[in-house]
């Protein structure tokens, strides 16, 4: 799954950058190391937290950070775990609807945010 | 506040239920006694849950429940606490806001949730 | 139910027109006696056309012409039977969420159309 | 043309199934026979059908079906004729607009519909 | 006009500061005597500026700025003049439309801009 | 830059024409040589003419004309110089980005404008 994710954004001209863990995703977008630009998110992961929490935590940072979900199991929880303005990809789904989700959030966000 | 709020909704043709704390909403949301159609929530209330927990709780138990929070010192918590497709209204708000927030969410609802 | 729409409607601001039948709906589109803003249209109408019918002809006489359709039993029609941005209401809709779907058709059509 | 689209959906990683005629089209989404994901359809269709009516049928069996319609000549119909949250490409179109459209609306579906 | 449109608002709820030329307005927003939410702008305006220009000053001061332009005569220059995500109400529009467009706009604002 | 743009929208199917200046790309949509879909603009051109301006005078010909724009300097700028219905892409942006925001642009224009 982790391999087509990032074959496809990479594709499609996106640099890629892969937390090993929820906490490691959560230390990278605190630190800034690079300039993120969007989070793209499994809803289980390695460690104690969920997606949903990781996404929270990033939008507590920084407030109009683009958020895709990914999930097969958890898709009825988006209604109540999702932050607002975030995208939920439904698996399976096409690389293209990725592509499309992550551009179609980078386009829409305010242009000095 | 809650009297504006009441009369305002009331005045544009919706019949409101007060709940006195969040725990009686959660309540009143499960019970379904009247048939509920959005939820307009302070997010300070009396007993140990805020809005963001009750919004939650409504979603789980419908996921397109039409969700419109009321704050003055919490509007940065939205982007990370708020639900999916909700309206927020910073305070000082006008009737007419409150008005319009609650009837855009009824009318963009999908027609059979 | 007519009278309350016409009373929604015309206080807040908007003149009416009230077409007997559906028929009489399509005459008075076609004819363009006045200049007609949006069609708010019930769906089961006296004479042999439905409220969808004579959507679709207003939409053949202007293809961006407002409409709300209101109903009770009918709801699950919308997604095959309504024409493109449109609104549907589900009775029972308070006169406000009448008001704000009129509202917001007008204000999104483009100026030059 | 049906080449075109084809490819441009399996690039995209979408499975694509082909209907010889708007009747097969009909049995396809009924039978259900793979779990259909959207439906891109031609106006002018083999059989007595068109792609107008087959997006009707496919909206009665579910209310939330995204709809993508190809026309060349039909273009003005659409406003009278299709349905409610579907997509119009005029031809000729690029195949990029092709997969964005699927991808807009499968994105924007709500996740436990 | 003027007074239609104070009227309108302030039974809306809102507070209302009318600025006697468009120069005088750009001072308004300017000096920020009150905390200013929303700019309704009519086109032709006394003094040299128009209202597509007290606009654009407004958004250089605060880039998220809700506008509100109403006109008659100027409608189709609102595609090439108005600015992002502001809402053109052509003349003759009911007291609804506008009470509609400024709430739509203050509730669709970022809460935290 | 002017590579990498060609090269992204001929891929996803897009043909295109590059103006030398403002003032030729001015006369190039004036002229409707070709049948042009969609204006994709750098701010910064060579001619006495910003991307504002000739976006400005494209919606004067055609007022639903989609325009995108590419900037890295001028982003706060959108805001009181882009016209409606327009998206901006900040610099850096990938392939993908731009080939959805000229497609998002096209699919939305209404069928018969």
């Amino acid at each position: 799954m982790q391999g087509i994710v990032e074959d496809a954004l990479n594709e499609a001209g996106f640099e890629t950058a892969i937390a090993p863990s929820a906490e490691d995703a959560v230390t990278l977008l605190k630190g800034k190391v690079m300039n993120y630009r969007a989070f793209v998110a499994d809803i289980n992961l390695r460690g104690r937290m969920t997606g949903w929490d990781v996404a929270k935590q990033a939008r507590q940072i920084e407030s109009e950070f683009p958020v895709v979900y990914m999930t097969g199991a958890a898709a009825d929880d988006w209604a109540s775990h999702g932050v607002p303005n975030s995208i939920l990809l439904v698996k399976p789904f096409s690389p293209a609807q990725l592509v499309t989700a992550v551009s179609q959030l980078l386009n829409t966000a305010t242009p000095n945010s």
